[in-house]
């Protein structure tokens, strides 16, 4: 199979690498906006050559996007337009109900799978990219009764070769479910980086006594804002209300620690706790 | 030298383990109130003998403190009592100041060295307890000054042997620092828990899109409300001020999320991603 890359970033490139690994992509073609991206990349081994979108499009029997979910919205009618009639599209973007309304009605619709591979680091670009990102974790479709047979049969095959477990969910159902669960524990992150930061001007060697759970709960504020800006924009009504309830469970916590209310302080956590039947079973 | 390590949990276990280890104490001694806790460190080999509080005080050179901090201000005065004239008490609690007063004016003052090593896990109990806890992680001693150079040079002695680099600092601005890079930390972790437990009563299985991401910032939600919920009450005013800070940047985010105001979230993130500053340098 001839595979085009849109987008040699961390996602793009982790696929990319695996995809030719597991013998799915005969040839690969890439297209990166930023020419460093593209040098890498070729640089790394991670597409064979860099193509002109046009040609890039024309010759791959499966295109995947691995770009800001902004700009997958605004590409994807026009890849869609561009690719031969027996190519797959598959995005593997963090938003899936705005990036499915984009090509609702797209003659070329059924050749579109929207999928999101959940997976990253905190590092961006080609160097980020490694083997072995996705597998193990889940995978999630949109949709998969407007795909094609041919196109959602080759979508699975990529990511079952990628190592990923698909299962599969309404645009919204899914939107609102990684506002909670992913794009809320950034924001926390990036806020709570932000917070410590801006105590640093006035207390100086403050991060002497950051301890290793300062630096877990803090990581995800090193992610790229090119990727998560656009993200944050496109489920700003599910990411507000998740952020509306993580606020009012602050405030909460806030009233009772000025109180000096440890009981209830402790009847907070030992709720949180229960956060543990999730965890130990990932 | 003759140890007697009060709370037989994660903190103080590790502490018996390494000062073993160490070679730096020759018969280990063990209070734990509950049990079931004492079983267990006798069991695992942390310490060799399970002895009445009196007992296991009278005998000691070394007393080492690993409860939780509001029990560490009740029972230091009694516990310096209790010392022969040439033992050492150190304390190895989260907060401070209030420790430090609870033994200003006392007779034997000068053989306590209140401490702080930076380490920890998200487990407790003598079975979470490990060698290796302490090693090249900062410990903090507060009033150097009111400390004998005998109990001072021993305590300096003992972090060494765990392999911890101590610095010194003022109780109070030691609070102040912890409020922000560890406390707040642990309160952000505990209500990101809350928060997607309390959707997920709505919304059935919303963790099997939890990512690493996700794990990483939930993480301490796992911590022991014992240990935490006085650390907190100890640390409200430091705690609150930093909590505050960070609710007002949470709200700040998401007025411009609810405007859909994109560059002002990547302009938020791209000043968080400052951290990566100090994470690297760890």
């Amino acid at each position: 199979m001839k595979v085009s890359v849109i987008g040699l970033g961390l996602i793009g490139g982790s696929m990319a690498i695996a995809l030719r690994q597991a013998g799915l992509a005969e040839e690969l073609f890439g297209i990166d906006l930023k020419p460093e991206n593209a040098n890498k990349a070729i640089e790394l081994g991670i597409v064979d050559r860099i193509l002109p979108e046009g040609e890039a499009l024309s010759k791959a029997d499966l295109v995947i996007l691995a770009i800001p979910v902004n700009a997958s919205c605004a590409c994807l009618p026009s890849v869609l337009d561009a690719v031969n009639n027996n190519a797959t599209v598959i995005d593997l973007g963090s938003t899936k109900n705005l990036i499915c309304r984009s090509v609702a009605t797209h003659a070329k619709r059924a050749q579109f799978v929207a999928s999101h591979p959940i997976a990253g680091t905190e590092y961006s670009g080609p160097e980020a990219a490694f083997y072995g990102l996705f597998q193990g974790k889940t995978n999630i479709i949109c949709e998969p009764g407007k795909s094609s047979a041919t196109s959602l049969a080759i979508a699975k095959k990529v990511f079952e070769a990628v190592g990923m477990n698909t299962i599969f969910m309404d645009p919204e159902e899914h939107d609102k479910h990684v506002a909670y669960v992913s794009h809320l524990s950034h924001v926390s992150s990036f806020l709570l980086g932000q917070t410590v930061l801006d105590i640093e001007k006035d207390e100086k060697n403050i991060f002497d006594l950051a301890g290793s759970g300062f630096a877990s709960t803090v990581r995800l504020a090193k992610s790229s804002p090119d990727m998560w800006a656009p993200i944050f924009e496109q489920n700003a009504e599910y990411l507000s209300q998740a952020l509306a309830e993580y606020i009012m469970h602050l405030q909460r916590f806030q009233y009772h620690l000025m109180k000096r209310e440890g009981k209830e302080l402790h009847k907070i956590m030992t709720k949180a706790n229960e956060i543990k039947r999730v965890l130990d079973r990932k």
